[in-house]
């Protein structure tokens, strides 16, 4: 079973929804009207085994990744932070001093990005081999009420990325996964400098090939990459930067001028938004252009397989 | 270790909060303040092997109770659902058709609460003996902006509980545990019949001796409870009553006339709110008055012991 077929499916049967919910299922994050203010809201979790791994890694870098990576979901939809709450699972065998630790990490990190801690839930595992797991329900305010969707994506727009990907989970290279600040400044300066222009963002997180490949699809259009032009961390290659993920860069696509960075963080065009046609490229939503050749990209990233 | 003393000593550690957060962690759910809106949000999770045994309880059941337990905390505070999100991490083994019906249940239960399911994530542990795991984060609008509150009570209130209590996790009994509707529009009655009268409140989850001595404490009162009074189920005494949890009835405290039945729940008042002296009943918060035996019964009810 692929995680990412059961949210779909999920998704498909969750299209009608009460007249609150303004975006539901299937973006970055919900977007809700509370009687005429909006709300975005999302859940993301890690395991042990999965997304981390405790063996090798100290408590407080697993609590930090654990709310960074929902507060990407935030810079993803160009929100401004408001609150998190955390649900941990803990095996039996931690003592109080390593859940303060980790508590104190999640604490920490949630209040670094302006997104502090107003609740949560603990439960201890049954058996010592049960793995530790942190979901982490992130609270956000569009900015005047608007969003950037992955949906929004229009012919003749670019794309662009911050930052350099790949080699987010290789050791000797940096421990990006566990390092990275969510891009929430920078994607709040791009809304506020380019405001209608900013069409579609997602967050790098499966891998720019499958992510880039959301956008495309939610927004029924095809995305083509130039392979030369995409920003590789030091020691990677492009199918690195594709396929690696947990980069937790922003990918957007936008029309006319985009700034070249952000603070010191660097803009990269990388690529164009084109109409889809299913009958070319076999139906690719994201082509790779390197030289000559065009590759079907949708599928470089982590694909969540059991 | 405890799970509730850790909760407590990350309470006490998130006493500053922005002022944007009007009741941080430590009430059954948060209260922020969203530029004048006000949102109760908090998170729930029940683990196989802890919350429920997936050996013994069909699918549907399970997904039904994660969401149910997360909802009766938007009853604790009066509030009115606005929206749910799940983070679920599967054993391995489930397949999609497993994985479909708890989502659907999910859903079901979530639309039948009036809060619908509106993100999610999904995870797979990597090894088969890890044990399925359902968070749940449930957002809700307070009636007029207020919200009822554990800290609420006054010397001289009445307590009072809804429905009976007792046996939840008895199989023979009734299974009550997975099969309960959260009290949401019982406690919306009385807080539109009694507004400013209804000073307290909170949903019994861990038995009503412990749960009495959340709202005893928080209000720093005292809480006598009359051992006679208490509604018990069918084949349980008030020592079930008190010490079984599960329930997931309201406890609460008002002054004046109470309604005595809420639709066909029937509402009883147990005992009185008396001012808090520590050199009494051994400083107990909750003390059971059963013929002329006083005894200390805030320790009543379920330990979250590791």
């Amino acid at each position: 079973m692929r995680e990412f077929d059961l949210l779909e499916s999920i998704y498909q049967a969750s299209r009608t929804m009460p007249e609150h919910v303004l975006i539901g299922p299937g973006d970055d994050m919900a977007l809700l009207d509370l009687d005429g203010r909006r709300l975005l809201v999302a859940v993301d979790q890690v395991v042990d085994g999965r997304h981390f791994d405790l063996d090798q890694m100290p408590l407080e870098l697993v609590g930090r990744k654990a709310i960074m990576r929902s507060a990407s979901d935030i810079a993803a939809m160009a929100g401004r932070p408001v609150a998190s709450l955390v649900s941990v699972v803990l095996p039996p065998d931690f003592d109080a001093a390593q859940a303060d630790v980790l508590a104190r990490a999640m604490r920490s990190a949630a209040s670094a990005v302006d997104c502090p801690l107003v609740g949560g839930d603990i439960a201890v595992h049954r058996a010592k081999e049960h793995p530790l797991t942190c979901s982490v329900t992130v609270l956000a305010a569009p900015v005047d009420g608007r969003c950037i969707t992955r949906s929004g994506a229009q012919e003749g727009d670019d794309i662009y990325v911050t930052g350099v990907l790949g080699g987010a989970w290789q050791h000797n290279v940096s421990d990006h996964h566990y390092s990275f600040t969510p891009r929430i400044n920078e994607a709040l300066q791009l809304l506020e400098s380019m405001g209608d222009r900013l069409h579609a963002m997602i967050d790098i997180s499966d891998g720019l090939g499958r992510d880039a490949s959301h956008i495309a699809t939610q927004s029924d259009v095809r995305v083509e990459l130039d392979a030369a032009a995409i920003p590789c961390r030091d020691g990677c290659t492009w199918i690195d930067a594709l396929r690696d993920g947990e980069d937790y860069e922003l990918c957007f696509t936008a029309s006319g001028d985009v700034p070249s960075s952000l603070g010191d963080v660097p803009v990269t065009r990388i690529g164009q938004v084109k109409a889809y046609d299913p009958s070319t490229d076999d139906g690719a939503r994201v082509v790779l252009l390197d030289h000559e050749r065009r590759t079907p990209a949708d599928s470089f990233g982590w694909q969540h397989e059991s």
